[in-house]
């Protein structure tokens, strides 16, 4: 039985963490950290925990955190994280960042598109990306774990074998992303009011989501090519869920059996990636509420393209269901402990 | 570990079942029941269940299926269960029939109001009406469960603590209720497309829903007064959840302290029950995917009536979850078994 | 040809305002109030105008407003329009006030349900209370209109008539109303989020909604008995649309033919009133974007209770729609112009 | 005033239609059609029409419709109006065919796509593509309107300017289209229930969309070039509203102002085409209801590619709008005529 604290646990990711780790067997919640609702009830806050959760909420403290607890989850704004961060911290409990912050290997990259500067660059080589299926052995034994951001999960992991492959022009991959709302987090904007998303689709932040220099980082570390993508994520009416639709051009003489092969190659044994069928395509409703990644895949022969596609639920493979993935690879727990949810439907 | 058998188990409370007792560590399922699914694999009737479910959809066939299981829960249109019921496969097997067959004591009202010959009535008395919180002893010691409906399970628990206490005048009470659309069944009716239902709400069945005389029949043996209620259900845009606001009477001299009293004087040890504070409203979004029914009130001191709410995910403690609580009960498991959800938000 | 000012232009009712008015061929919008948004560009705010409205926001002004325009509308926080009415000011123009401050005839009912000192309280009696259906006449010859709620005016069109012909027990009366999530307005709250009010559905403001009095007022000036009522607003996840569902118990005697004769009594020639057959029940899609009230009722013999049921669009009959009918009515067009909109579907 | 029968009246669209036509002041529809509702009156099958239409639904009868009326609005499956249509009736009426069967000239690619023998492949080269922006002249003088696709109007309207000037790559264009659920039809089928739909993005008919090659066959026809498109469409929980999301590879030297120019060029002058500006992209709640199309681009100098979006409503300007558009060309009444709705938001 370890012990976990939580920073920023009333975000919705934050909260969903919460709900994971209930369910966990081998963890204890000792700290639930939010700068809003210092001294409330966490249940005040989302009242599906009330008989559930009795603690408060404590303000972020991560020097005490660190003496107290096996393992913080930082589910914070982008920043925060480096600016608490230290090798001595590091020294006494591992740590899982669910924000941006170490994620980008170039500390260069990460200013530019996140506009701050970086408070703890010294500590980005050490740092993970926590993307189980690529990274597992190098997760096992780290200390910092950079955990995945939404769409980049699923991109990543619906495009890799493809290029780890060599099956696809790497210069040629178009990600076109779709998320719930949740994913804009629960902050008071008019923009993501009901009424304003409700009957609405749009494209946001095109050519411009800080996103796109992770996916490419990570697929170019990954294949060991040089992938330039365009990604553009759009905002759909319901709660959770992200698809990807992704195009590229199949180099000369692929055949759908070896794409085939490259995905099984990659994930046959992989426990929360789904290969579908080919009559099958991705859908969000069918992986929510779990860590699964549905992936499938169709050739048009017209055009030579394949399309691919991936759906995961934002909030679970795309953020805290990875999180404790993560964390039971570092202490040595089964994988998929705690994270055996059947998607709820409907 | 028991074995169970699931007649009916492709609609969405069959389905509701299967994912529910996937998390059981008591129950494996043998027999994937499905009219219209025969043969094909489960999973690529909810494709959820991909890498999770393997079997394949059998035809209904409750003798052969009462030598091979436990228990057998009928998900099945009315009529059915009670036409394949008998005293022999009694003698063999638990059955906790999720349809409305053997919930009403009184035959003629079972075949007025829902316009069916029974076909089994020598089988209703023995039948044991499954609201856990109110026939708890009773159910533990059945052979045949009358698993209660959804809008039935969320009237009756919020208002019978009033009129076991004697708090409210039993002529009064009027129950508003309002019900996701999962309520309305997977059967293809254009009333049902998504084009009708979205952005729309609607009253139906006034003065003549079926679940009508079910909760007058259960509160009037529970509290041993007549009673007589308006019943009216609404259509909400939204998948899961049942609200109801009932009105009453309050009788002279009731007040707000012997409201609470009698409602905790039922509830308190209650695990699936959670009875909110003065500041707070029951909302569905609080329950979803769960088994917890919330409830609450305010007295309007102007009008010198009670407002009671309740809510509860429709498929769960309105349906599936009940069911594998009457099975833990019966087969003296832990009566919270396998139903610990937390629910899921947003 | 007139021209209008509207203070309040950029909320939800005020757009809609924007958009019925702009398809009134007797009406041109001089002003564009918005205090949010001065010197912005109108289609900036709605992008539904682009191209179609080239206006700035302007700063409320009601003094200079006055001399320039012939109506003024005011779409504003309760307390605001009657910090700016005087004598003086209607003088000059017309003013219809689509909030609250001029609705309640007794001062101390508003300053005690709203909070708030009336700043105007000489002017209270001037005030035409603005349901065409109920006070035509009056309104004619008016100079300041109190354009009423969108749950007052779907509750009391609804139950009007039986009380009028005594129909009904005025103390018997419960109106359970469910609300799309417009009336909630445009402020960035958390609550009315996209996450929070999608797939929930909840009561608020239990037995102290401040539409409570307004309609109890009403009915009993309209009726002339006094009626206190039960009143309960629900937030359902949709955009527009008012459903009213109100019980009362029959007087001895009365008949579904009495019932029929006396809403065909009141609204037999009522443009924007339509009085469904008993094989209907009103439903909010089909009166969206139009100014029509749908009414039904089912009588339930076993409780002796009638069962009434009203729908309209919150921002157009409840709101905007009526605010129109009244210009209308005030400067002698005919009734319907600008608010011939076929209800849009789906 | 001129006389209008429509062939499929019962349907999304052709419920869209009579909305649209109500509006219209000089057509009047003289024949309700629709197969399944023969004898039931028309606000039966859509009450929002209720006190609005009196008619009686008729059968299909396109020879004695050819005799009665001026128009013929055909609003039906694929195949239906090819088989009824011939010179003799186009010698008495004008038709405007919203569905597939005029569309492509090349009935090879017609038949194949559609899996159905053309029945008057010798009225396709007579047939105007009726694209009004695109082909107003020949439009006017036509006997036989193809009204284009949902899809398909935006997806060539937003991509032909560059294609005209020979901005972008014709090899290179990827369409990444999402739909509102109006677009799949009021037919009764599981997988278009709320439930299902709701909660939920998936792309469907990939590679394999009907629209495909009328979105190639037209911007060839166009642009002079020849076109190959991948071609993706995805289902949106919501009712209405199509959004396009458009790829293509920049040709060498192109800049921002180029794209700008291109578009203005087509387009200044359009009453219904409304191009946004670089801070703005398009958002299908912005034209809900109306007949506007909206388009916006980025450029990602990145990459050098041009992302494009258009937005429209599917049941307006992408099926019923746009066919009333081509009657008031055929007719010489005003383009805009029943055509200025402002959108409808919230």
């Amino acid at each position: 039985m370890i012990k976990a604290g939580i920073i920023g646990s009333t975000g919705y990711t934050g909260q969903e963490l919460v709900r994971l780790l209930l369910g966990h067997s081998e963890v204890s919640i000792e700290w639930y950290g939010s700068k809003s609702y210092i001294d409330t009830e966490y249940y005040q806050v989302y009242k599906n925990m009330f008989k559930i959760v009795d603690d408060i909420c404590c303000d972020d403290n991560m020097e005490a955190l660190a003496d107290s607890v096996d393992v913080i989850f930082t589910a914070t704004p982008q920043g925060l994280c480096a600016s608490l961060m230290s090798r001595e911290i590091l020294n006494k409990v591992k740590v899982i960042d669910l924000s941006a912050d170490f994620r980008m290997k170039d500390v260069n990259v990460y200013e530019q598109w996140y506009g701050i500067t970086h408070q703890s660059p010294e500590l980005i080589k050490e740092a993970v990306y926590g993307l189980c299926e690529l990274n597992r052995e190098a997760i096992k034994n780290s200390r910092l774990i950079a955990n995945p951001g939404c769409y980049t999960t699923c991109s990543i992991l619906s495009i890799y074998p493809l290029l780890k492959e060599g099956l696809i022009d790497a210069k040629s991959i178009i990600v076109d992303a779709k998320s719930g709302t949740s994913g804009a987090g629960r902050g008071a904007k008019t923009a993501n009011l009901f009424c304003e998303v409700n009957e609405n689709i749009k494209a946001y932040s095109v050519a411009s989501h800080r996103h796109t220099p992770e996916i490419e980082e990570q697929l170019t570390l990954a294949a060991g090519v040089d992938v330039l993508i365009n990604f553009t994520p759009h905002l759909v009416p319901m709660n959770r869920g992200i698809l990807v639709t992704a195009y590229a051009n199949l180099n000369p003489g692929v055949t759908e059996g070896m794409v085939k092969a490259a995905y099984e190659g990659c994930y046959r044994d992989e426990p929360f990636i789904r290969l579908l069928d080919q009559a099958s395509t991705p859908e969000t409703r069918w992986v929510k509420g779990s860590n699964y990644v549905d992936i499938g895949f169709k050739i048009d022969n017209r055009t030579n393209r394949i399309i691919i596609m991936g759906a995961l639920d934002n909030l679970v493979k795309g953020a805290a269901g990875q999180a404790v993935q993560n964390m039971n690879l570092i202490f040595g727990f089964e994988e998929t402990k705690g994270l055996r949810q059947v998607p709820l439907f409907p």
